[in-house]
């Protein structure tokens, strides 16, 4: 009787949700109650695992759809099959590749984020995914994580003000954003099992605002754990990362998801907060045992434990009850659009992100632009020049519908020109078995390139990293700091040739630069995704001023980056454990406060535009907790040339009882204008994010006194000072 | 400025359709006007063919989804591989296998029929299909056609009426049903290319009403076409057949999708109705070309038949907006509900089916039901008892989540009993690679099978065919009338040791029977899906007291059958053409009109109750055009248990001016009775439908005179005959 009482109301329920479109909060509650009572231990259970490589079962008595995921973040990824890595073989599945995150921080435009966020989300949506992997919001620690790429720089408060816009956008669709990795995955080299031993402090102040804000500002619907364990735990069933902060301070209300295979241990995923365990065991399982699925943690092994009543019915309860909200929010959602894929607008929303993430690094004598009317000869050189960068990376790799190169890109748009190529260098075989033609090697290619080179009045030299193993790829580190495969000594050839030479440099990651002096400017193009040839065209023909920003620090050397100061503990560890033992100063907190200059700092870039801040005011010189300081500052353009500028203000505080970093940033503002326009600008910082996380009381401490606020055009490049009080 | 205007509307109308649930016909209408101004040539053609096996594309920048489909009609068939025949290994695709199609017919109840269709539409939405590609009318021309167990067996009038509530419950879950194969697909062999001559008559009394009802009373939002020839032009772009009757006489306003393969020309293609091609060409195209499928007649060749003007593009803006009218209603609908599969209903349904679909075609002295509180040895003996038949058959192959032997049925039912079993003989390797064990041959089988039936008090015989090619499978017909496999042999051994032997005939087809006389009962049990050991168990217990009808005819001798009566011209046609020389005269109407008495006739079935028919009238006497016959009569059971009848109303036109058939069904009603209750019945037959067609107007003519109604139990168990007149 009474199972048929709940029968009726689910079906007026689900009646309802289908009349009447998005329902509350509350209602969707209720249903989760109804949903709950009618489940059985097994078919709970089995929401709390994966049927295949990239879903979860539903329950399709009861109708309860499946979850289909796909890895992001710069793409909705290509089918994958059932149960093994392999594509799945489809032809729908190509998509619009957008710039990798690292060119989005750059960007320093949360605008754009959300119009990222957005268009993914359409084509996440568009292929019938309810869950999309990314964004990834780890903090750079150290240019040889192989992941950076993926990531939005080395700045909490840069990533934070990134991340919310993205979700927003993804979520916008019905589509469950997932952020990740939750938390300290700093580095690819021993991910499965490394441990991680940081302070309360640099935990508090560096790694975790980014997902905080996801979670209280974003409101992401998904957190993906990751692979690496904190403090001697699994980060995936981790107490203190997942029950204490996570769910427990954040009330996160969504669920998290393993990363692929990163579960180790029934009773700590059921206790410590894993919602959904995916990816765990190699591939092919079914081939050899249909149930394999059965064997994992949250599988049969968690029943067990139920069914003897060693952990009780509530924990996983209120895991299905996390899934069922993402549903409802999702693919229950009946109100939730279609999606789009592959249209205009996206790619124009990628070209958009690529040319203003793009930072001019160098620009000795105006080199850049160069004049599309003018005739000349210009040499691309570099295999970068026309290597896809969309494939390889790992699960972040892509089937676009189109890839413009940069040599085509730069055909394209200077027609005038007469533009001839060199490969210069290979790179090996990559990851997707691209063999080097065995008419060509290295002495062959170098030799051609110098010869093209000393034919040009201009050399674009297109190099970086790729997307290989040990380059900018999942997986592992990179083994050096320097540029791979002969780039410099090639470099410095084509120099000895041709001093009209500019680098073009595609990487996630900053490299050693010896010959930073000898050319004449340098652009850091990222990896840009299906316009790449185009949006470098845009900025270096001068169609669009660059106003992109280093999302992080460019050390001079490998030893002057924090992580790196402090031998192997600190990285890659011995092993089993590191310490990050540069604590909280990461990035220019590390190169500030230490007085290391970097080669080129956090948020610097140039423009072919000048600007000028011309005045800068605080609206008190004395605040209390939970007020807000106004900062009011007037910028012209004082170039000839439209373009934009970001003005950033870092705090320091001057009298602060524990060591704080010289600088931090805690506002920026992006500006565009006309050549001669000023414009006002109002930076609003509460004055509670001038705290500092205090061990000794595991608590934020907002200690009074005086603060400095700094303002400028990058972390080195500071304009107007101003100082305040804070009193308690 | 116009694109502009036209995209805001387009976004308001999606908005409003988002928010305001299912929209009227006109609004979709309109909606659809601007969707195809939106279009490119190039969107418009790929959207009237495949992707892939099973899907074909949308316009992913518009947001226009792709369509999915399924085979159907029996079950919603495994995941295909996107470009091959291979089942793609997911382990999320387990259905419900639903009682064949020949069974369903067999229970003569429409509302069993709208509970089947409800319960496989549940089952493709959760799948995610768009179109459900069943059900099957073709008509059952001979016991030959490899197919005939997927169609609704040998009359027009029967199959209208159960056509239709299956489309309505399908189309309810938002998915489209879709009636196959239009038309005059009666035989497998040569199918793909055998042209069919037949009369109008022919073809309008006989093999269009099915298809007709589900266009008109079903509102079926797809067809699809044939594989075969209709004078001279192939079913998918023929002139008469869709132009003609189907979109122009009929106003079909869906889809015709062609059978796999079955497109041969562009133009026909592209005038001749056919709105999307699907399975051209062989497998694994997109391995050796990924543009394989531009190829397609209505890909590459049709776009280049617009571009040149030599087709106007309202051809391909007609079908362009057929699909989305069908979007609109399925994919594109967002009140559609989720769906469910494997429910407990579901089954339930299948298992009613079966069981209300079983014929009792003997029953001396009462040797069923069985009584299961008896102690006693029942030998099972025969291939059929145990094997799978879900698996092969063709297209409507299943992998279903479990499916009850008759076997298990039974030893499940009979517990006080000693169930023996043998498997008497083997079919040999199955279309999935079954293969007789080693240390088995025929003989050895035959044996033991014997020993078993000696050792048993009763034995069922379970036999009949299976799904292997040249048995009741797609793509060739039976290669005889006969039992296959030795099972007479075998029968007639078994008989010489145990006369107390039933047989319990799986098949989709009449089969010869020389053994007839000697067994004490007789149950056709077709193939009975998931629960077909349930359902036999069921029946043979008495547990539910049988009331299946034959659907079709069961002849003495293949010669009996009208298609086969006429020579080779008529079956199977000379390799070029066939007619159909029985003309009219299929299956009862030619037994009947020709007076051939069949071994089983159609809309027999025998009860373990008796039932009387006590009085029977008529409204009226003489009837005009235009009116509706009512017949009102009274059935009452005089048995002993609770059970139901299908009362039969056959027409005779007395006074006919041209040749018409002895008998035509023109209406049923299926009572249930408990023991010695009585019934008031209304059938009503609208006069109209007393027409035969006439060639020489190609109209209906309804011809004033005499006619007679019978009613009965079977077409040759006629109980009261009744006299009306129309005057025109």
């Amino acid at each position: 009787m009474k199972r048929l009482f709940l029968t009726t109301l689910l079906l007026v329920l689900f009646a309802g949700m289908q009349l009447f479109g998005q329902v509350n909060t509350k209602t969707i509650e209720k249903k989760i109650d109804v949903l709950i009572e009618q489940l059985t231990l097994e078919e709970k259970v089995a929401m709390c695992h994966a049927q295949s490589k990239f879903s979860t079962p539903g329950v399709p008595r009861l109708g309860i759809p499946e979850i289909w995921m796909s890895d992001g973040p710069h793409g909705v990824r290509a089918e994958i099959a059932w149960d093994t890595w392999d594509h799945a073989g489809w032809t729908n599945d190509s998509c619009t590749a957008f710039p990798a995150l690292t060119c989005l921080a750059a960007t320093f435009n949360p605008n754009l984020s959300f119009k990222y966020g957005k268009a993914i989300g359409e084509e996440a949506r568009y292929r019938k995914k309810d869950i999309l992997l990314g964004p990834g919001v780890n903090i750079y620690r150290t240019p040889l994580n192989g992941r950076n790429f993926e990531y939005m720089g080395e700045d909490p408060y840069l990533a934070s003000k990134l991340v919310v816009p993205y979700i927003k956008g993804v979520q916008e669709n019905g589509v469950a954003a997932c952020v990740k990795h939750y938390a300290l995955n700093n580095q690819e080299h021993w991910r499965n099992h490394i441990n991680v031993e940081l302070s309360d402090r640099a935990l508090y102040e560096i790694y975790l605002p980014a997902f905080k804000a996801a979670v209280l500002e974003g409101e992401v619907w998904a957190i993906m754990g990751a692979y690496n364990k904190i403090r001697g735990q699994f980060c995936c069933h981790n107490e203190l990362m997942v029950n204490k902060i996570l769910k427990g301070d954040w009330a996160f209300d969504g669920v998290l998801v393993t990363d692929w295979g990163a579960t180790h241990d029934t009773k700590e995923a059921a206790l410590y907060g894993l919602d959904m365990e995916m990816g765990t065991g190699t591939d092919g399982l079914t081939s050899s045992s249909k149930n394999a699925y059965d064997n994992y943690y949250l599988a049969n092994p968690f029943l067990e434990l139920l069914k003897s009543g060693e952990i009780d019915e509530f924990v996983v309860d209120d895991k299905v009850r996390r899934i069922l909200r993402l549903m409802f929010r999702t693919n229950m959602d009946p109100t939730r659009t279609f999606g789009k894929m592959t249209n205009q607008q996206h790619f124009e929303v990628a070209r958009e992100v690529a040319t203003e993430g793009i930072v001019l690094l160098k620009n000795d004598k105006g080199f850049f632009p160069i004049d599309p009317a003018i005739k000349q000869t210009i040499a691309v050189i570099g295999e970068n020049a026309t290597r896809s960068m969309t494939i390889g990376g790992g699960s972040s790799e892509l089937k676009t519908k189109h890839e413009i190169s940069p040599l085509e890109g730069i055909q394209k748009r200077f027609k005038n020109a007469r533009i001839i190529h060199a490969m210069g260098y290979a790179s090996g075989p990559s990851v997707y078995g691209w063999v080097l033609p065995t008419n060509l090697n290295a002495d062959s290619l170098k030799r051609a390139a110098i010869e093209v080179a000393a034919e040009a009045d201009i050399v674009l030299f297109v190099g970086g990293l790729n997307k290989s193993h040990h380059q900018d790829c999942e997986g592992d580190d990179r083994t050096q700091f320097a540029l791979p495969f002969g780039q410099d000594d090639l470099l410095n050839e084509i120099l000895k040739v041709n001093k009209n030479t500019a680098f073009i440099m595609l990487s996630g990651n900053a490299v050693e630069m010896p010959w930073i002096s000898k050319v004449k400017a340098l652009v850091q193009a990222w990896y840009l995704g299906s316009e790449a040839g185009h949006a470098i065209a845009d900025v270096i023909s001068g169609d669009v001023n660059p106003s992109g920003k280093l999302p992080f620090s460019f050390p001079v050397k490998l030893e002057d980056n924090a992580a790196h100061s402090f031998g192997e503990i600190s990285y890659p560890g011995d092993g089993i454990n590191q310490e990050y033992k540069e604590d909280i100063l990461v990035g220019y907190r590390w190169h500030d406060t230490k007085k290391i200059k970097p080669l080129f700092e956090f948020g610097y870039g140039l423009s072919y535009s000048t600007f000028k801040l011309l005045s800068a005011k605080t609206d008190k010189s004395t605040y209390k907790k939970g007020e807000v300081i106004k900062v009011s500052c007037e910028i012209k353009n004082t170039g000839k040339s439209k373009g934009s500028e970001v003005i950033q203000m870092y705090v320091n505080d001057v009298e602060a009882s524990v060591l704080r970093p010289l600088k931090e940033l805690k506002a920026f503002n992006k500006v565009n204008l006309n050549p001669g326009e000023t414009k006002s600008v109002i930076m609003e910082i509460p004055v509670d994010e001038l705290a500092f996380f205090d061990d000794s009381k595991m608590n934020w401490n907002l200690e009074s006194g005086q603060f400095k606020l700094m303002l400028g055009t990058s972390s080195r490049e500071i304009k107007k000072v101003l100082q305040i009080a804070v009193k308690n």
